[in-house]
């Protein structure tokens, strides 16, 4: 997480809208694919050069180009500067360390997300950013990978499942947001689940270990937060936005993901609040062992601390000590001994400490 | 509370508007009950088929639907289909795990609350999903259980009580809602009396038992926090509204609600402060009797340690120890024993250890 | 506190506008008093049916009914009825567990206050509600008991004291509100002694009972602090009320009470942050105290627990150890004994335990 | 700070306006001064009766009529009539428990200020009430005291140093509100330099005692926060004055002294951190403190408990105990004693205790 | 941190407007370098006083003139009246203590920064003034120290790299804001080694130092929230300033800036979040630490306590004690502390402890 910060150094010093990858190169080759369709028509190919885009602009329909690999930056250049996008957006597109956003621009709107992955083996949240450019009939979207959460919607055109064939670029956008947003529920499962075997394990037995994976989930939520809260304000962006390219129809399908984005959101703030409550039960619980430790200690010592001085006593080798002659010394001291345990014990018990 | 997001899952890849029923199946069989009424006529029947409701649609007065079961998504599509209800209104209804809110559409506004029941015998706030249709003569209610707050209202039209019968669909919306709020109260009289007597019994006996219970308690609360909260924006959503569905008469009847539940968001956090302060105080509790604990370790060592040292003393087997052949020398140990008691004693007494 | 929501219950399942008395019964009968004046004429009376208000109503000045004693829902319907107040309205005078609002209707002003006692022999913050009708030229007044602060003001009146004969019905309720809240700095003034007195105690003599007094004083601040921040919106929506029932000239008056107002809740919110630091400064007593408590220990046992070792040596009856026949063996031990004690000593008071 | 309520009881229940002094009373006589000035005159003399004032009222230029010691409300009420204020704003003059604010009249605009010094010796911080009237071409100043933080401002008068005598009231009254701001950064250097000293004495030496100065330093900021809040919203007040009193040209150095408000504002939210963060310091510190007062009597404990438990078994009076027989016993035991002692300290070594 | 308001005493008493440096003099000697140029044109000179500014107005072009070393006022205010700014925009630009802010004049715009540096071997932030006044055509700069992080802008306008040769003042402001902030970023990956170095050095062994170095690091975060939280309002300002003097074109590039803000500042949010982490981290570290150091003491003390009590039995001295005599007494009791012992150790087991 602090890693984010570390390579924006080789950015500095360079007048804007350079074009430089930043982030670590996820895959080897750049993937271009493309799929266009319209209600009746339905294209898909691999392309091989970015120049290839150009030629779908009068395509009568939506056309898709997705970008996976964002590491070369020549790529990147070549298929901004068809679709006329400003340098500082494709600075933006290269930067995998960009905040999550929306910008309204003249002919399109950017838009810049988080991908987030739960990775259960490692119990870590790894982030991808994607990209999207939505312009009057077509979307352009990059990756990091090439796996891929887009796939449910490349399905849905091609089966021309629900109405997307029907509708136009901006509803495309909206499918491939609400898709990331979707996949964000799975994160939430799997973070739920870990806190909730954590419970389980902390109230069974509160080992010191606990202690690093609570901190280590705060960080996860540190990050998670960074990633989720801007959605909010991206969603409504594009709800707000006014340069037509999002249709009045595709609002409410808008407003539908901004109320599951605020309930990732909510839930982020609730799994906050379970983290900080499960650091509190831990602490509590190892202050009630401390104390129980504590009690045992001194309920040992005050029994025996006493006796072991009355056995002191009769240990001296003093010439003259009258109890030492007599016939039953020994079994009244131990008398004595046993008297003194009894009532520290009912001592104890009336002071709750057994 | 996790398990909110965990079913989310089979949700995930579908087009939106996919209608699936997402949740615990509460109830065997849905149930339709239409009630319909004006100044002078009362109707009630049990429907056979979603289809029935239809047939409605001209009666001059208020017609109000109530479907219990949404488990069978065929049949709310066709009950929404019917009143004209957007595929997402629909899966919204369908989805029990859908957040609080309220949306105002062309002819109807849709609005979602959650009914929290409080479970005295396992401590626990159950919740289901009410969902509500405001058209301008009708109402649909969708509920997951077929137990009913709404029987009071019923009650109400049925006896021609208050002046429900002579209002409108609106004024039934509201008095529904009333009915849900008025019930939180009942949830929160239940929470009261946990918390009053968790603080009774933690300030008799601070058993480690009570940690669990009150982190419990946080737990409730934050899941109640997120049923209540949105409350607020959803009444006066309600009470903005522009589609001209709510009359200006039945404004004053929404601020009332609006009070209320401005009243339950209070308490609610009135609440959260409360059990903060009962996990503190059995905190500084543990740590007072910790500190007790300690007191009484401390004076019994102090006391006895330095005395079993003497006695340590004189049962070394040193030939030449003058002090062994004194005749009183056994007595006077004694004495030096009693005398660092009582001086030690003293001390405790000024330091207000005893 | 909590019972606050308790009594709710039984108006659960009424129609709204229903008139159910819900609160404790403070005294024993309603009783009504009007008091009517203007520069000129003064007139004062006890009434013995809430129908005799209703004559009052053409009357050339201000007219001032005031009902002690809320129990009984047939008077106040009744009297409710002769000032034309909404069903609504007199539910929430009948209801002492609303919080306190200010509501515009159209032919009156709808305010409820809490007025608060400070009872210094149970250290107990007290509550009663105070209902307000302002009409064009008469105030209803509605309270709990008969004890009255708002005798200052009868007084006025009668005495013609200030310009309040000489005002409207809108300075009338000005007056009443202010005496109000004027009260409320004899409760901070109490309360500020109670924590003044609590920090001295705690400074000289931090006992565990003071927990149980914070805790309670916590308690009280969070009953306060919803008695009275809905002053400030109260006071606010007075001053932007749109009836004209207020005036331009009382606005200043009202602004006045509202700078009071704000000086009461900032002192809440002192009084609150002074109590969690008391609590922070318990705790961090206790833990000194534990800690010099834990210091004495060590040092003790530190010291001892060696030299008892050594006697423990030389108490062993070994039949062949030297030092046990040399002659000044026992006044050597001695001195080792003392030169460990005094080097355990140096040690102690390089580290600063001493 | 708890005494600012104290004293409020004496003016309850009098009708609003009526003048009586609340605070304590600081010099003995009221002393009346008046600095009249324009480009070309300066006039300056002490004034015997507030009348005199009355008689500057023509006066082409700027007069400004100081008045120290507020505590005989007879004559502020005539100064106040001399100069037409409303009688509330001559109550809240008279009320040194006021709140700071600002306020515009008719003919004039209100302002009231704390003015703040540190007492180094008492470590306290003091507080003075200034309140301010400026009106077409005078300003009037009520203090508490004589000795006067205004000095640097009739030196600027006199001297006709900067632009001072150049402009209107206007300018003077910002000049004075400039004089007290700037005397709150004095008292910040003196807060800031007793919160280093704190914190190079706890670093030092955590002694019991500075928890009692953090815990007045906390009060004391509680304190100037509420003195110290009230001040942007008052200069934002004189910025948006819409009495046409505040002439264009003044509302860059207003805008000015807003910055240095801000300045002040943040300072002591700064300090408010490190003040928190010095508790949780000092906290650390001694739990830090304990910790190593446990670990060495662990060590202790641990080392000779075992070996005095060896010493006591030999120290047993069994008639057959075949070791006591051996020639080299003693020496074998203490062997056996001296391998258990390096045993346990390589042990506590590898623990990372010593 | 503290150090920021010690100086600012010299100035009170002052008029406003008063020229006087406060803070350190970081260089020897002012330093004035200017260069102008246009899309053609390039010239860079070291100007040797003031008063050659002034010539340079009427250049069609861009002209930056940088000021480094601000302590001598005399100079400071010559430029400024060159420039016509008003003289509490000189007081500020000379006062190192200003709070970062923006502020739009007449003819000019006037912007305050801190430019800050993480001086590793110190592990401390270090803060430098920037100032700005941007005018139609020009941008003056003020620096405190000479080493410069313009080197990379001024290296671009000599190049002609990107397109800052062909843009206005308003663009080179920007150019010079952006390269400010770019800089944060360097500090930022500094802080975030720093944080991670200590949260490494925590895990393995949390020594008391630490504690010490993260209070450090807590006063750095709110010394650097301070100098970060006002730019966004700052660029905010420039971007709505409506002095025409930023063009519609450069709008972007300040969005872009606003942008890292942003980024920034919620870094710096998450850098606290993460060192108030440590911070817990660290206690419950040493909390664990303590519990397991009285585990090993209650372990061995209540393993050898009992024993010990044991053998002081058989080491009494009556005449009668028939265990004595028994020939395998001595190994009896072995056997029973053996067996006493294994109890204890299972008992251990049982309850976790081992």
């Amino acid at each position: 997480m602090i890693g984010f910060i570390k390579k924006v150094a080789k950015k500095i010093a360079q007048p804007p809208g350079t074009l430089i990858h930043v982030g670590e190169k996820k895959i080897e080759t750049v993937k271009l694919s493309l799929i266009r369709y319209n209600k009746d028509i339905l294209e898909e190919k691999e392309m091989e050069s970015p120049f290839d885009c150009l030629s779908e602009k009068d395509f009568k329909g939506v056309y898709w180009v997705n970008v996976s690999g964002i590491h070369d930056a020549g790529i990147i250049e070549q298929i901004g500067n068809n679709f006329g996008l400003h340098s500082l957006v494709m600075e933006d597109i290269l930067n995998t360390l960009q905040r999550p956003k929306q910008e309204s621009l003249e002919d399109y709107v950017f838009t810049v997300l988080k991908m987030l992955y739960y990775d259960k083996s490692k119990k870590e949240v790894l982030s991808e950013q994607v990209s999207f450019i939505l312009g009057s009939n077509f979307v352009v979207t990059f990756q990091e990978r090439e796996e891929d959460v887009f796939d449910p919607v490349r399905e849905r055109i091609r089966k021309a499942k629900g109405r997307i064939r029907k509708m136009g670029a901006d509803y495309l956008l909206y499918a491939l947001i609400d898709a990331i947003v979707d996949n964000y529920f799975l994160l939430m499962e799997g973070l739920g689940e870990e806190i909730e075997a954590l419970e389980d394990q902390l109230l069974e037995h509160p080992a010191p270990e606990i202690l690093q994976t609570i901190h280590n989930l705060k960080r996860e939520m540190i990050f998670l937060r960074k990633a989720v809260w801007p959605l909010r304000e991206i969603i409504n962006g594009l709800l707000k936005d006014e340069s037509k390219l999002i249709k009045k129809t595709t609002e409410i399908y808008l407003r539908d993901v901004y109320d599951h984005t605020i309930q990732v959101i909510e839930t982020t703030e609730t799994y906050r609040d379970m983290v900080a409550g499960l650091q509190d039960l831990y602490l509590s619980s190892v202050s009630n062992k401390m104390n129980e430790v504590m009690k045992v200690l001194t309920i040992i010592a005050t029994l025996f601390i006493p006796l072991t001085f009355i056995a002191g006593i009769y240990g001296m080798n003093f010439e003259f000590m009258p109890e030492l002659k007599w016939k039953f010394g020994y079994f009244i001291i131990w008398g004595v001994m046993a008297a003194a345990a009894v009532a520290m014990f009912i001592y104890f018990k009336r002071k709750k400490w057994l």
